[in-house]
């Protein structure tokens, strides 16, 4: 992530330095960078006397230390305070219900007690998640009617959130991204596949008649947080509507897409967002448009060079099963005919 | 246009080392760098140790200092040989007379004596050019009906040609891209607009109905003498049709428009065709694009955040008069409202 806002940064004069903890990263191959710990008060000292504004690549940052050492003249965005909330899931959902957002029916799980109320009160299943930390399936636990493991319990000392199961349809996603002075932009509405609790494949533009009204909401909850930056929300599309499942206060995969479908990629709105510059309107370059994860196979590397879409490339060092190691975007006259073009293309890539 | 380049080849999976005369140049900035001089066999073969392929920025490179230094195992695009040949404005015209390409009259002059035979043959008026290291009006001298000083002569040991005054309409500009495999490509005709020797505006598509015989002529001579890359060509539009003006065997200015106007930029189709993938077909994004230069003017630079199209900004450590900080790009329905959005979005920059 830090890489692609890196590329979307130099074009527009944006000075970039990284704090990455290495030197040969993905960001740090495209960028100015400064190697550290954002585990360590001296490195992130240093670091933070060198920049005037800072963003992330991950919610998961330690929010207290970075307050503790954080310099007066250095602006944060989104803020502090919005990161802490949404990167634990049970202030997370206290805020999606504070502002009446539709989300599954949850509980908070601190230990065996709570978890046999959610066991109750979800008799048909639920999804045990970590408060913190969790992401691409990493901290969740399935308990299906009847089942599951309570040493779950063990894995972390942060806490858990149960949450119901959802009979959903499909996922879709979408962006937000509000700048200083108030304005909210809403990305294209997308439906996205998720494999083995990670993303996929997202195509869109995609119709719900319930998209208006939940946008309607997610915006004046971002008016109310004051929310700076972008904001990305996974959906599910079911019976009773949209329902929220997760927020991620950064850009986010379901959003790549925006960098050849959009006349301008979720990236550069972030940063236009929290240096308070205007924020162009949503344009399509092309009615329908396609993004499809390459993710690890362990294998040899072999990447397609044909002609048929967008490759980016993340330029990790490692090839492990299952990590993302860049993806493609394929733009077409509709939706459908740009996924099915990147799936074609797609089996061109050997990973 | 090393930064560029290395901005195109990042999200290709391409890693890229810059061999730059400072660790803070633009190029810099983007990729992982090596400080040294083109001018040090010593800088030179510590850099060719460490790659697999080699391209320019500048068709300015000593090229026997590097044939001398290079490496089995490094490849080249394109040819040191017609780096060699397109470098130097005479072997650049024997080159497109050898192919009956047309081109303004010229004479080779080495010293008074050719020049007075220039002015004989030329009584309407001539531009004395340089033979290398010529660019943007620089070794340029404009002799017009009987005047011009003779001292010109004494600015270069390389030589000169002098060139017929031309009477035309506009400056056209064109480029061309052709792969290893013999796959040539041309980029959309467009219309520049010079200031003070100096790129200041190109807008297209355009069209010139003696445009598809000339394109036939550039590929035919491409094919001969086994051109890698792209190729750009700066046309005069006159009364005796198109001529071309002047040949640069990299990635050029004229051609920045497609960016953001085609669906791969001319940095993507150099690197794609040095490396012989497949070439993507020419893709307009809009109908009609423009593209203003960013010329410093020595002040204190504001930079227009208005979200009127596209800003590439070179990172530049100093803002001299003329010198190119980096260029807008501008979409629309028709190329003539492209430039006009352009001009107005120029306006918002102080420079």
């Amino acid at each position: 992530m830090a890489r692609m806002l890196s590329l979307a940064a130099h074009p527009l004069g944006l000075p970039v330095l990284i704090l990455a903890g290495k030197s040969d990263e993905p960001a740090a191959q495209v960028a100015t960078t400064q190697t550290g710990s954002l585990e360590s008060d001296d490195d992130l000292k240093s670091f933070l006397s060198k920049v005037d504004v800072i963003t992330f690549e991950s919610e998961f940052v330690d929010v207290n230390r970075l307050r503790s050492v954080l310099p007066d003249h250095v602006k944060v965005f989104p803020s502090l305070e919005n990161i802490e909330t949404i990167q634990d899931r049970l202030t997370q959902k206290k805020l999606l219900d504070r502002f009446k957002i539709p989300s599954s029916p949850w509980l908070p799980v601190d230990g065996k007690e709570d978890l046999r109320r959610a066991r109750e009160k979800f008799p048909e299943g639920f999804v045990l998640k970590q408060r913190r930390f969790g992401y691409d399936g990493y901290g969740t636990f399935v308990f299906k009617k009847g089942q599951g493991d309570e040493s779950a319990l063990n894995k972390t000392q942060h806490g858990f959130i149960a949450e119901s199961f959802i009979d959903f349809r499909r996922e879709l996603a979408l962006s937000l991204v509000r700048s200083k002075n108030g304005v909210t932009i809403s990305l294209p509405l997308v439906e996205s596949v998720q494999k083995n609790s990670r993303c996929f494949s997202v195509m869109g533009p995609v119709a719900h008649k319930k998209a208006t009204d939940l946008v309607k909401k997610l915006k004046r909850m971002m008016n109310e947080i004051d929310y700076v930056g972008i904001l990305a929300f996974e959906l599910f599309d079911g019976r009773s509507g949209l329902l929220v499942n997760e927020l991620a206060p950064r850009v986010h995969n379901s959003a790549h897409y925006s960098q050849d479908a959009l006349s301008c990629s979720q990236f550069e709105y972030h940063l236009r967002a929290g240096l308070d510059w205007p924020l162009p309107k949503i344009e399509l370059m092309r009615p329908g448009f396609a993004m499809i994860n390459l993710l690890g196979e362990g294998g040899d590397i072999r990447l397609s060079r044909k002609p048929l879409g967008h490759l980016h490339w993340y330029g990790k060092a490692e090839n492990r099963p299952g990590r993302k190691l860049g993806h493609i975007n394929v733009l077409a006259g509709r939706p459908k005919e740009a996924l099915k073009k990147a799936q074609l293309w797609r089996k061109d890539f050997k990973l």
